[in-house]
């Protein structure tokens, strides 16, 4: 089924190195030809059997990518690599993740399985922000988790209106305000007091971060809703621009920023008993089934 | 267009009725029919041109329900014309209410309007809850806002699981929780911390009501799924079923209890001008755009 | 140093009665004289050196009083040996409580200590609540963790006015309102969205739950302040006060209900090392120190 | 009773002086000594009665201070002169202000009567903020409302552990956590979820920003309390200490910061007829009384 498969690392010490080398090596006696991301894996030792390649060549030549790492990682390459319509396959090395959702202990029964057809797949809606000035794209991003905006590094709250579709929802003085995916959901906005979504929902949530206004609740609208953000003019402030809390634009009020689904999805592969439910109870300590 | 129409009201003084009376006459001059809804209505004056007629043969005779009252009014009514495919207008007599957006000084321009096909139409989806004791159907209701399973009088908190579309999703302690609609995110499930959903959603909202676990969170679902809840057998107390805070239905462990989208919406009519937004930021106290 | 020592237990099967069996031998073994509270350990078997005696007695004989259960028992007998200043001890048979922090596992071990004079004291303020028709008191209890004014079994919420030490705070529309002490604010304040009070503080958090209002936060005053609570006339609802989660007196608008600080305070008596924060973590999950 | 006195401004047009000028001859009508904060007020006009003076020596001469403008001018005045013992009034130019609570209306008449004795006293307590290098201090600072731990305007949380009273209380990964008096309780911390906290409170409120740990709730302890804070070695990223959204200061791994209730007080002066919970029921849109 799958030939031409990718691994995506991050480096963080040898054992990390040797679930790699294990993945390789099963991976290559099922016939598989496969290749590591140059970016990610430069750190590790080299594989005869697992040629480096820039990412862009990479991104040609698989019909699977797989990250070893936590969360963090598997934002980082997904959103690179969002318009390929490769599925993505997480492999955890600390705890589990809601992306990375496959330990090393079962990694290789996993890889046998997904091999042989037998997984579940589930696409995943991602958004993607564009800032303008002026009419001109300045800066364009995807975010597979969140795009915030949020003041710099200054003490005081920014000011901005909130548009959704063209008609003007609120302006607000806040810390910033999260727009979140479903996937998105369980990370920053859930720490800033937002909804849970379910992964199949298309939806998008704004959360606001610290709003000065007390009645500013947490507004769930549809997917395909564009959202535009004006930065007010009276704001001596610079406002930034974060997606996935690791890519930064600063904005000023001379930008117009829209944040929009992305035209691509990205799909993941879990192992075939994989559920969700069980993974938020267990992540969010909540009360297992009554006994 | 409109041609036959009720009218239900909820008796609150004579201001109220002159408000009616004054629309009897418009719509007559109109050469519309009205019918006055007896359950609602008899504590009223009577009408030469507007004759009581009970609810069920009301609901056989009309095209046009107007409300002319409070949400709450809206919610009795509404609930019971649900499966009728009317289109509901409402009236609000005191503050403006989400559901009852029309006040009574741009009453007659608006229905001027809505007799000229000039206005806003809007699908809202119910929820329909269902009570089964050994497969037996034993209670069944509708609800525009809210599904709540919540204790009883006790001091004591409840106990129950969750299914969602057949699936354990957990159990919780807690005073109970809020199954909302889009309609019902900003009534009770506001109060209880839930997030606000853009009334095009179709989305369930769960929001628990004092949940003893700490990192309980409103979770979101998709419109269409099912929901299944089962107070625990350990659990000493009863709870009950309560829709829309109006209707009442003790349960107990040997109840199961199931709340999915009802198979009809209703149609709400707005003015032509009529705008969601500017709706929650008057409620809400929300800022308004900037100047 | 202690002399004539108290056990309240609650009946929870075998293994509860063999820890109180094992205290009672070491505590004889240390020359003490052991009562049984009647109320609470009549189901249990007897024990020729330690007779069971009624609460009113028994309180009457002991300094000191040891609670063999969870948190629900040591409220309610603490609650009815508040105004003794005889200090309380508590031991754990299922999860360690915020007041039982002993286990059975170092249970001997600790008595051993607290016998001889090695150990915390740490007092603990409690509310008292008065309830009043024309001034003429209709009830009054005690509460550890909370007085709270609740609706009743209505879907519907209350209304009532809240005064501090005489001047009006603010009216409201909820659920109803907990009024919790430094102790309760870790329990049912907490699940309503109330801050976590240091136990060392003299204060008093009101906690709404479920309020209408959106811009309504908990408030907390001082521990010495006085409370009135007067429900709506025009509320049709009867509302309920409720001490602990276990007592409950029916109100109406006729009544005045006060709450204020008990006169007396209780007395805990902990284990030498006993550190409240690293109960906080370890009971909210909270992270432990970076290492 | 009061002969000398300062006004403290903040530039805001011609309205502004002109209130000012009003103040300035009643003030001298009543023979007092007027002096202006040369500061606060140099880009104002001047007045042949009321020389400027630097902030230094002004503090010297004076026994009472207003403050003109809103509740920032405010704070950045009364931190400056906090140890002073001088009480403070301030008249809001724009919307009342929780600590600005005259308005330009009333405020010859407030006057007055302050000059008469009549008014009420209120003490609030101040915080203080040291932060150490190797047992140096390197910075130091009061604050009004609050002190602030934030990260900078990096995406990523920063991390750090609190102890209270060289207790551990716990780490947390979260964008930052604001330490709050009373007085800042319904400022920057009730945006961030923290609880109301009454003025005659003795008391630090601990309100975590967008915490990672889900269970984290707001924390409130003794106003005597010591509050160190040290981030984590491992955080790549630098912290920020902000005093009352206004001063900030950057710190480091090697930094000890300790948050103390600072030695003065400061002491406001409000109209005989002032009510703090009439002020929270207007700002916070709280009900009023039920009629």
């Amino acid at each position: 089924m799958f030939q031409n498969i990718g691994i995506f690392g991050k480096y963080s010490g040898n054992q990390c190195w040797k679930n790699i080398e294990t993945l390789i090596e099963f991976l290559v006696s099922k016939s598989c030809t496969v290749y590591l991301d140059k970016p990610s894996c430069d750190k590790f030792p080299t594989h005869p059997q697992a040629p480096l390649l820039e990412r862009d060549e990479l991104r040609q030549k698989i019909d699977l990518a797989i990250m070893v790492g936590g969360d963090g990682t598997f934002l980082d390459v997904a959103r690179s690599i969002a318009d390929d319509d490769v599925p993505i396959l997480g492999i955890n090395l600390g705890r589990l993740g809601f992306l990375t959702d496959i330990s090393p202990d079962n990694m290789i029964e996993t890889m046998e399985e997904v091999l042989a057809g037998v997984y579940q797949e589930e696409r995943r809606n991602l958004l993607k922000v564009s800032v303008y000035e002026n009419d001109e794209l300045v800066f364009e991003e995807r975010a597979i988790n969140d795009v915030v905006i949020h003041k710099t590094d200054s003490p005081r709250m920014i000011e901005f209106e909130t548009f959704v579709d063209g008609r003007f929802l609120n302006s607000q003085r806040s810390d910033g305000m999260i727009m979140s995916t479903p996937t998105g959901s369980t990370a920053y906005a859930l720490s800033a007091g937002g909804p849970i979504l379910d992964p199949g929902l298309n939806a998008i949530s704004l959360v606001s971060i610290n709003p000065h206004t007390m009645s500013t609740r947490p507004y769930v609208i549809h997917g395909n809703s564009e959202i535009e953000l004006r930065a007010h003019e009276y704001c001596d402030q610079t406002a930034q621009i974060i997606c996935d809390g690791q890519i930064t634009h600063e904005i000023s009020p001379k930008h117009r920023t829209i944040v929009r689904r992305n035209p691509h999805d990205i799909t993941l592969l879990h192992p075939k008993n994989h559920d969700h439910f069980e993974l938020l109870r267990a992540k969010l300590h909540w009360g297992d089934k009554l006994s």
